[in-house]
């Protein structure tokens, strides 16, 4: 932990970070920066500059330290540091602060811009550890492009699945057809069907987006025994937000629990306590909220609270769903650290939990559940 | 009131408990207490124990104390000193902590499982009176096994309603047909029409799940002037909870207000805020947030202020929604007894509230608003 | 400011309420104040007093200071008192503590019943300013009765629209088809056929309720560039609250924001979280959080702190959404002054946020922001 954030006590050591994205390895502008800060367009004509949210007041107060500022330098004196510096360096202090023990990467989402699994790891720390997160209808649009028969798709998939490292799969449903996945397995003919309905004209390329696709290929990690993680909720203005509601999922985890491999819902604000509610009344459910906790900033502990409501202490997870930004790692983990740990203390305070109890539950969410959804081993 | 939440001053007295369900009336090995602690499968592979969850601090902190263990003792400990007691023993004390006025028990669920609405006011105390709340869709279903006409059904069910002594109705639309009710009163026709399509299968039950046949239900209570109770919102696995948001019941709500009889909306919760708006903008709706205080634990107080934001305060209710554990009972009314409190003496603090206020709002919602609603009388 | 309420130093200095309604100008009896309170009934049968909610606590705590009575006078105590000073002795200490330099004013609700904008203005203060926001589907209601061509009614609402010196227009589309707008502008020949589907019988007057239309007059504002309000969530019985999240305007918005002319979604409560996503993902939406303030009183805090979670500072507005009672126009400033300062205070107590930073947010939120989305001068 950085000593600009030194009090999260009960949420100690390195974490898993279940879920992130690449960094962008290059010096970047004010508008480049400020392009990869939020789910927003980057500054705008109203806008004005991203810094003016809770994710510019927690880049200025907690990342300028770490670059030898002063707390609440301003944008620009913030920028030019950083890039006095260069990004490796910044990088470094960032992730090095952030005390990541291991890295879940997703690589699907604009590979050519991030780096690898394994350069982050290597930024972050000499202990720490990389594992990729595939993603589902990348490899399926890979597939098809290379030639797959669509009635083989599914078996394809699955292939790719078990001949990848990866520790998990990834699907983004969210952004093609809503969370309302079927609730059980099409067949391939059914797959076939639906993907001749919508294979692209010539010259271009396949973009699956159609509900029985995306679903068997959630289906597909699932008869795999491979960890399913889903975006929910928060995201660009590609989403529709209201089609993201995970309890738009039920009928599909009504379905899947039986197969015991946990699904794990990533984001989830604003639809926090809905996740928290299926992690209570389906045993193989997991939940984070990532992504949310750096843009809300000093206003996360309130996510948190409202998400241990319900949630089995055994199911939260950390993520911080970084992308591109050093500072998005660092702050996802260091304010989530924080807002666990206060919510914590002011409950043992409030003697309401045992230093004891709040400590374990500090260490099962900081890694041990990951460590344990995913099979991750000590070694 | 306990001694182990002992500031709850705005909040005093016997409460009533509007809507409970029975004990399980034997002792309870760790599976089997842990199967009836929340809303969740029990224990889990992936969940471990539901006693790592805030229901679960919150059992090990406020309950083991009425045991004559410390605080924070641990589950093992807990459960067997709640064997070597027995559940009878166990039930008086944890019921009689909680100081319960009335209860009102609903008598539909499990019956074969749970005591008698006698019973557990016996084990509540001397003084304590209780009430029972018929359950409609299973009353309908016990007179279809009877042969009652479907042609006959409504009249069949409020002559019924009429011979049983109950104080109110209840609805379980949520776990049939989504809480989207018809905005006016179906036809015997149509009843006996949708009952015909949903008609068992020889050697099969009745189980009602038709839209105009719950709607009718409903209606049938309005008609009769019998306070109708809803299930909103948080439940287990089995509901669809997108369709338990209680605005679905808005056009229901607006059909119904004119015969001024009360509609109830039980739990509401992670829909609380919705809720209270319906009860302020419709006169003859009450709201509490049941269920969820026990299951949120020392959190809970954040559910009952949200509620607060705009509920009229003649139209907060109390319920525990225990079912089977004497726990439950305890800390469901405990925990609201101290949460609202907590609120209260909070706006007294910044001098927002008097404290004369502050008193009567702590009469209204923890026995006066329900004595009002369901004509309980003082006798 | 009040001395009521003298601490919101971040916040300081004459607002601009961005949407509000005239006042009833005569003195009013404890019925007729009721009913003018809430989105509620007024009194009721069940509800009691509508006094008896988090506005009522305030008006008894803020306001009867303002009429020279102790905080907490009781209802009867406050509307006598009220009364002997009249109503416009009320207004003008009402709206001279709010210290407010801008109102838009929204014309087009019960106009019979309330004075005029610069009638509200000239209550407020020497220097106060008003300006007209113009209800489309009432304009176009009119010109329809006036005998507008159906397929000329486009263009007949932009002239009336560039006739009048509105700075604004707004939409309630919530109350007539919800938010649901179409992604794209209706053609005059859709326009007219959907006028034609829903033309008022001999004798009655025009109600525009169908989508299609509702779409062409938003899309009106936005084509000749005329910020557009939207009345969104929170609102009395005649809504369906449901169809009035704001995620349904997602389609809309996207369609919309190559325009550049900003979209202000009113109100917003209980959706907004929800709003504050929308205002940080398309660069022309813009929020604020009235008519929610007033009415949760001394629990708006929490409110104001969801919605700064993800809103740019840039694009969060004050409204009091005030209608009738002087009280509301107060209340709605006073209590938004004090709980952004609240909140803004508390995480410079944090070391979250600099001074100069919650002042420079403080001003932009009360005034700035309004200033320039409805370029408003300085003039």
């Amino acid at each position: 932990m950085s000593d600009t954030l030194p009090t999260a006590g009960y949420v100690t050591g390195p974490v898993v970070d279940h879920h992130c994205h690449g960094l962008v390895l290059r010096d970047l502008d004010r508008p480049a920066f400020e392009a990869l800060m939020n789910e927003g367009p980057g500054s705008g004509r109203w806008t004005g500059s991203p810094f003016d949210s809770m994710l510019g007041l927690a880049i200025r107060r907690h990342c300028a330290p770490l670059l030898g500022l002063e707390p609440h330098a301003d944008a620009d004196t913030y920028l030019g540091r950083r890039q006095a510096l260069g990004h490796e360096e910044v990088a470094r202090r960032m992730l090095g602060a952030a005390d990541i023990g291991t890295l879940l990467v997703d690589t699907g989402f604009q590979p050519d811009e991030i780096c690898s699994p394994a350069e982050v790891a290597a930024l972050a720390g000499d202990t720490t550890r990389s594992h990729q997160v595939i993603r589902l209808e990348t490899t399926a649009q890979d597939l098809l492009a290379e030639g797959t028969d669509p009635k083989e798709l599914r078996t394809a998939v699955r292939q790719r699945l078990a001949e990848s490292e990866a520790v998990a799969a990834k699907s983004i449903a969210a952004y093609r057809c809503g969370l309302d996945l079927l609730d059980g397995r099409p067949t391939d003919m059914e797959v076939a069907a639906a993907l001749h309905r919508q294979r692209p004209a010539d010259g271009e390329t396949w973009r699956i987006t159609d509900r029985t696709v995306v679903s068997a290929l959630a289906w597909t990690a699932i008869e795999a025994g491979l960890p399913l993680q889903l975006h929910v909720g928060y995201g660009d203005s590609d989403v529709d937000l209201l089609a993201c509601d995970p309890l738009h999922l039920t009928a599909f985890l009504r379905a899947t629990q039986r197969y015991d491999v946990p699904v794990l819902l990533l984001h989830n604000y604003p639809f926090h306590r809905h996740a928290a509610y299926l992690a209570q009344v389906f045993d193989h459910v997991f939940m984070d909220v990532g992504l949310a906790v750096h843009n809300t900033g000093a206003l996360s502990r309130r996510v948190i609270e409202d998400t241990l409501e319900l949630v089995p202490f055994g199911k939260l997870l950390h993520s911080s769903d970084a992308f591109g930004l050093a500072e998005l790692y660092y702050l996802g983990t260091a304010l989530f650290r924080q807002g666990l740990h206060d919510v914590l203390e002011d409950l043992v305070m409030r003697d309401e939990l045992s230093e004891a109890d709040a400590a374990r539950i500090g260490r099962q969410v900081a890694a041990e559940n990951a460590t344990r959804a995913y099979g991750l081993g000590s070694g």
